[in-house]
């Protein structure tokens, strides 16, 4: 199989004509958006062209099949709502290519995936959730944007295009390439990351109420104060989580939310988000006993009701073992001793396809670590490289 | 002079008729409502009954004049958007009932005033301030409320009423009775506060500028979350704070606004309100001082950009001795051992008076500390020993 770099980034820099945001090379293609829905019409002709039979499914997910058994490569064409040219586009053209290569020369079969709504403009990863059976179609309908607008009524915006679902028996494997979201292989000079696991996400919010109160009036020693029970939780929270992480362990506080929230007045509730991120359920597990104990202690001491609310949780997935291994040697044979296996700190569509499937991940460096940003880039000799590996390792599994 | 409680009581009644909230005793009145207008206008005809002229100001506050040098006595009848019924109106009904019982027996010459927009639906005590000197009235002007309406407009909907404002020379001093909006009194079930001094207050907004980063794939120690640098700064300053206050000094993050206020984004940039408030001012320059090296040395610690917004500030103002003496001989003879003397955390008209001439002021207990709240309320028969304590005074004051 003969891969054409110049072919693939061609298909790139077409691709990001859609919803290109006029500063950079910026996107905004969010999930069925004019932008959105017009770039998988694109694609499906492109994968027409490369002899797939293109196909929508019931949520607009797009597939490019060829007969029989397969192995899937792909990603989603959506964007954030300010999005870079690459983070998943450039999986899904990446198998656009090794598919066009390989019916080139008449094998290995290889399918390809575009799932919608990654971004969660509706959900978490809501194509594949769906796909994968983490989420029913009917709850999924019901879920609506920042605006109002629900799943269904936007994926019926899409039903002129429309079939059943894919039946997910008919593919062997699945790998996904993506930019890596974060600093490691561009700070280390290297070209390729070869995906172990993706970290399992734990999410809830927490409410301390105390008193609201007068900021002139009342003194220091008779406050309930919720802004400084937040405060205190969270200086408590840093020190006892450094004995059980790992410097891969993230946790972070990103949403405070103060009431009455005025300059004059002692905040009486607190409420704020709680989220945290390990490759190890058990260690997810610790980890939520140390927030739960140490906000009901600040609480006790400090005379403030506590609630949770809905708690939020995917598991860690663990990559294939044998696409792993066909992931490595090829990284080791086009980019010696410039690749590494690494944790995904970012959740993939590749987490709700394992559980069909054997799934594996790809990484290729992004500038700086931006990514969600006009700023996103990656060097195209990087690009390139991790064509080349994947393409190596799709011809390898045969 | 013989005051008469039950005549006192029954217009305090009929005040909170203006505007009644419909839970308990609550009124909903704020400045240049439609209610709040009516309650000027029944209050003008009060004032006429009992042999003063009443004058709307320019700027809607209202007065109640005899000839002559005279002591004013006064607060304001405007409330917070969910109010208590006494607040201010209480000093304005006291000094009707007083001003009325001097007129019967032809002395000591009384006048009232009823402040307009005490509570700030515009700016903060502004009727006062502007009568005072401390706001122009071509500034005032542009203040807006929080529906974008200005003080220009709002006053204009009392333009049929107003005349010019009314010269501070006429006035020989002011003594504002108001309910302590604290619990110290009806916690030592005491009957009558004789303040000493209105604290001052600094307030401004400091914004720390980190990195807004992905909340799976930044490690704990590349972030620059201004969340933590703001929890750092909070802790840092408590600790630091506690050398240099008294147990009267208050300070207060009341306002936290992060951004992008995502549960799964690192927040990049946290601004955040500072007020703090003490009866000394070079306690307040201290503090001041102990903020900004606080903030300067956790922005340097962790990478953040560090402002600060414009700084608001109103210097602690002592009551007039002399005053203060003849509430506290009054006190003794009404109350004898069930008063004290007091500071006020809460800022009053008063303080802006205090430029023009002598000032003074009552306080009277709250019970359980409640004000700015439907549920605020005073035994009556603290309010009429309140009363006592005042014309006495008054009389004393000749």
């Amino acid at each position: 199989m003969k891969i054409n770099p110049t072919r693939f980034l061609q298909d790139l820099h077409n691709l990001r004509q859609f919803g290109a945001a006029g500063q950079g090379k910026g996107v905004v293609r969010p999930a069925y958006s004019k932008d959105d829905i017009a770039a998988r019409q694109w694609l499906a002709g492109r994968m027409e062209d490369a002899g797939l039979v293109p196909h929508f499914d019931a949520v607009g997910s797009l597939w490019g099949l060829v007969d029989g058994p397969s192995i899937l490569l792909g990603s989603h064409t959506d964007t954030q709502p300010e999005g870079g040219w690459l983070d998943g586009a450039l999986g899904v053209i990446m198998g656009l290519e090794i598919a066009r290569a390989a019916q080139e020369v008449g094998g290995p079969p290889v399918s390809v995936v575009n799932f919608q709504d990654e971004e969660g403009r509706f959900g978490v990863t809501t194509g594949s959730s769906i796909w994968g059976g983490v989420l029913s179609l009917e709850m999924a309908d019901e879920l609506q944007d920042r605006d109002g607008i629900t799943f269904a009524e936007a994926r019926a915006s899409m039903a002129h295009l429309t079939h059943d679902f894919v039946d997910p028996k008919r593919f062997t494997g699945f790998i996904e390439c993506h930019i890596e979201q974060g600093p490691w292989l561009d700070e280390a000079n290297e070209a390729v990351g070869v995906v172990t696991d993706i970290v399992g996400i734990r999410d809830m919010r927490i409410t301390f109420d105390g008193q609201q109160n007068h900021a002139g009036t009342t003194p220091m020693h008779r406050r309930q104060d919720a802004f400084q029970a937040l405060s205190i939780f969270n200086t408590r929270l840093n020190q006892r989580m450094r004995n059980v992480v790992t410097p891969q362990t993230v946790w972070t506080i990103g949403h405070v939310s103060l009431h009455p929230n005025a300059h004059s007045v002692v905040p009486g509730r607190a409420v704020f988000s709680m989220q945290w991120r390990d490759g190890n359920s058990d260690r997810l597990a610790r980890m939520d006993r140390i927030i739960r104990d140490t906000a009901a202690e600040v609480a006790e001491e400090m005379g403030m009701e506590l609630s949770y609310g809905q708690m939020l949780g995917l598991e860690p997935v663990l990559m294939d073992a044998r696409l792993q291994t066909a992931l490595a040697e090829a990284a080791e044979a086009e980019a010696p001793g410039r690749w590494r296996k690494m944790q995904s700190g970012a959740l993939h569509d590749a987490a709700n396809v394992a559980r069909h499937m054997p799934a594996a991940m790809l990484f290729v460096p992004s500038i700086n670590g931006i990514s969600h940003d006009f700023a996103e880039d990656t060097d195209e000799r990087d690009l390139v490289t991790g064509l080349q590996v994947l393409a190596r390792a799709v011809a390898a599994l045969g």
